[in-house]
């Protein structure tokens, strides 16, 4: 097997598989993977993450170390509007502290303090709190998972549309948060340019963008 | 100020900011982000995961704890081949044990053992070793931060062209990963249909996409 001088491919290409619905659905099965867990407990935490250790037997017998961050689920928001008939998105900009840089994002924010809340209802509190948006209609665009290999935390995408502007109700820790609103034009631009490298703010872009939402 | 009849916004799309230059390289200007750090210690450490745990004053001047999860800087690989004409991309299925679930997902790791590694080199690896491809070019599409609110990880986006496949070399842990290449026709089925949930995947995708690239 060798690469072909066009860079075409050969023995990969060869077969293309076409996945049944039965085979897409296998994600929403209930199902342990074979794993068993020997032991858990909670090395860590504080009241946004809990780090759990747990000692696990792999499908194939080994045994093994899995450390697990847990996080409560999240909303991201893309506030879409418009101007002279031309889209528009709002973005926020804040410094983020682990990494020491100041981000472009979607707003966005975790129900830690109300585990039993409505996504629904935690995605609108949160899109008027960081940009003072009220929206007439915020859809439910799907769900992420953001680091399924090491952590439980889920998040809901939701696009918020027939905006009003009111004034923004920050909490002490997002005093230094601003709010732009810009072109679609320009937020793809950003993209694009790896301005953004938010991958929460990207991959519900591509969501919705996927919908025809967008 | 009201929301209208017609769903379209009224206050809040009056104005349209135009990012300059200078505003967009915020995000590459080295800062503090006027954040101190008071004190900081590893609470929690594996060979994967560390939780640090800081106390923090923040600008405006309020003490603060801030729960930071250290994790190396992780690939992601978009398998681009064809067949027929038509575009394909490789997935892989696998087990996810903090959430329970098998997912589609693209080529990804994270070079936990050789912190000094090059991303490219580390990049071809991971796809060898998930799918047995090799690729004749490997192409750095950019770079992404994975939940920049609570963690240090950092990823690098690929897109692999110019496919032979080999034989794949799982690594013990990796035993239960399917491998399927698939139309990007039905990737973007998949996506829009919410079947793809992992946010590393879809964000990968969309940088590539941005660029025009696939």
């Amino acid at each position: 097997m060798t690469a072909r001088e066009d860079g075409r491919s050969t023995e990969a290409m060869r077969s293309v598989e076409q996945l049944d619905p039965a085979t897409l659905r296998q994600a929403d099965m209930s199902d342990d993977g074979g794993y068993l867990t020997l032991s858990s407990r909670i090395a860590y935490e504080n009241p946004w993450t809990k780090m759990r250790e747990d000692i696990i037997r792999r499908p194939n017998g080994q045994d093994g170390l899995y450390g697990v961050v847990e996080r409560g689920e999240f909303v991201v928001i893309l506030p879409l509007g418009q101007v002279d008939g031309e889209p528009t998105v709002t973005l926020i900009n804040q410094f983020r502290y682990p990494v020491g840089r100041r981000m472009w994002e979607l707003p966005m924010g975790m129900w830690e303090t109300r585990p039993d809340a409505n996504p629904d209802e935690v995605a609108a509190g949160e899109l008027r709190e960081e940009t003072g948006l009220i929206a007439d209609r915020m859809t439910h665009v799907g769900v992420l998972y953001q680091g399924a290999g090491y952590s439980t935390q889920r998040g809901h995408v939701y696009l918020a549309t027939g905006l009003t502007q009111g004034p923004a109700e920050l909490e002490a820790t997002e005093q230094d948060i601003t709010r732009h609103t810009i072109s679609l034009v320009q937020f793809e631009e950003m993209l694009r340019d790896n301005v953004i490298t938010c991958m929460v703010s990207i991959a519900a872009f591509a969501l919705i963008r996927s919908r025809g939402l967008v």
